[in-house]
């Protein structure tokens, strides 16, 4: 099975995505479809540190799809150095925040580009082109956004609660501090109405953290609801757990059920399939959607490439679903 | 004998320095006086790179007297790396300016600072606790003033002669690009004003490119000769060569003589005596000054030291002689 083939030879792929879980599936994808990927990535956890503009998820999905990353540490460059960091120690800089040798490059040359009136798109652009990437890496906006988390020690700026204090607070309520007319791109906009779109996939990564702060650009659900080809969302749960990061604690914190019901009600109607892992397929039947169990979690290119195929095969199975077209039809 | 004796117990020293050369004699002139020196840096090959507020002499002072400078590549930091120049290449960044892993620390820091409303000597003054080093070290001013080199090839800033054309282009002339009401910093005004102050050094850093743009500063000649101690230049003349960096053949192409003669004439009455290299001892006769000859390559601890309380003895018999003494007086 070729999952180009089952979702109709030449059609392109929206992936919405976050950090780390998004772009592993994101690298899979890439790897089945090339360049009829365009990653859509949050910029919600973009902040100003030292002066410098940083971008952790975009950077994570750059580094991931140009085989940049450091596979081990889930973060960051692979073959990475600390020196930056040990001087900013000994001259009485902010440490809180790592940021290595190699990885300040992006982060110089982004402010300094940035500074000078280049858009974060046009960065992004430029930087996949130089790493070889295929895919399109798409920052979703290229206005400020920004994920506020209201903890048991109150409000937090997302790095500050992420990395900072390493998602040890209560949460309370995440909101999007959203500036003034704030829109997605148009590389995005024409990303989710190209006439040649066969799906959408929502990433694996953090539904409240990563793919809300996507889904909060003004106009990004609707384009993605009128897009009129499956939506497809990859759930984070595995056996009942989080693979990474603090979606569990979030959503027990929250009240959600650490279940993929969480994640299907969390979705709602935005979405038409979920993939959830194997090992939760007792799951299915409760499930409010159309869902499909196969191993979602990717440890190697193989197993990233296997959940791709499958996520794609799910997605060109919907299309074709006389449900899905009827209610396509009713809209 | 001891220097701080020669010059009087006590006694402070103010030593006026540009980068490499001047770094040197200013860490010999801290091991022999300590607290009491004041260091006069200067400041006009300041500039901004790749969004980041970079003082390469103070830097050099900083590292050179904190102990922590590379001594065989001449500039930067000892154990330094470069992962994040080659990361600037991968990416299309600027690389002409090469900037350590370790060093870079210092940028961001002093960037974000700036950018805060700290000044530089507030900067240095913090820095410089930080490295453990025991003397002041005093950017000249907290202002901005810039060299600028004209050439065969047109004016260039400073860093873009100095280092992206490796000073290859002929100089025709150089001026300091001074802005609007600079001064000196009242720190370096209260050395030079001091009551306890013994002597003045003008280190043996180009007079040019490093020298001239301190006295540049509105102010600073003045003030120099209204401390009424000796002031006792160190000449950067060895055998007829300059040590390091372009000094001879700067002289050269200005048609200045590359001997004793062409510093002193160049100092003119700013200073009271030049210490010449033993090996230029035969030049003696021809200045038209003081001169002491002693050993002035300083290549370890041991002649650093040699140099700087033979230069201070210098100053201290200057300070004594019934000529500097009636000249002061009839001031």
């Amino acid at each position: 099975m070729t999952s180009t083939t089952s979702l109709g030879e030449g059609k392109r792929v929206v992936a919405i995505c976050g950090g780390v879980g998004g772009a592993k599936l994101a690298l899979g994808l890439q790897d089945v479809v090339g360049e009829a990927l365009d990653v859509a990535v949050n910029v919600a956890d973009d902040f100003s540190h030292l002066g410098l503009e940083i971008s952790p998820d975009l950077d994570t999905v750059l580094y991931t799809l140009g085989g940049l990353n450091d596979e081990k540490r889930g973060w960051g460059r692979a073959d990475e150095t600390w020196n930056f960091m040990a001087a900013m120690a000994q001259i009485g800089g902010e440490t809180w925040f790592s940021l290595g040798d190699r990885d300040l490059a992006l982060h110089v040359e982004r402010s300094k580009r940035r500074a000078a009136g280049e858009t974060l798109t046009q960065f992004a652009r430029d930087i996949a082109q130089r790493f070889s990437i295929r895919a399109n890496i798409l920052p979703v906006s290229d206005g400020r956004i920004r994920t506020m988390v209201d903890t048991s020690i109150g409000e937090l700026e997302f790095q500050r609660y992420f990395v900072e204090r390493r998602c040890e607070p209560e949460v309370k309520a995440i909101r999007f501090d959203v500036e003034q007319g704030l829109s997605m791109t148009h590389d995005v906009a024409n990303a989710l109405s190209a006439s040649d779109l066969g799906m959408i996939v929502v990433c694996p990564s953090n539904p409240y953290l990563s793919i809300d702060p996507i889904l909060a650009v003004p106009g990004m659900a609707e384009a993605i609801r009128s897009a009129r080809v499956p939506v497809v969302a990859v759930s984070p749960i595995i056996g009942g757990q989080a693979v990474k990061g603090p979606t569990r604690k979030i959503m027990m914190e929250l009240g959600i059920p650490v279940s993929n019901v969480g994640i299907a009600r969390h979705y709602g109607d935005l979405i038409d399939g979920l993939v959830i892992d194997d090992s939760d397929s007792g799951e299915a039947d409760t499930l409010p959607l159309a869902t499909y169990a196969t191993p979602t979690l990717m440890t190697d290119k193989a197993s990233r490439c296997s959940l791709a195929e499958h996520v794609l095969a799910f997605g060109a199975h919907l299309g074709r679903d006389s449900r899905w077209q009827s209610r396509m039809a009713a809209q």
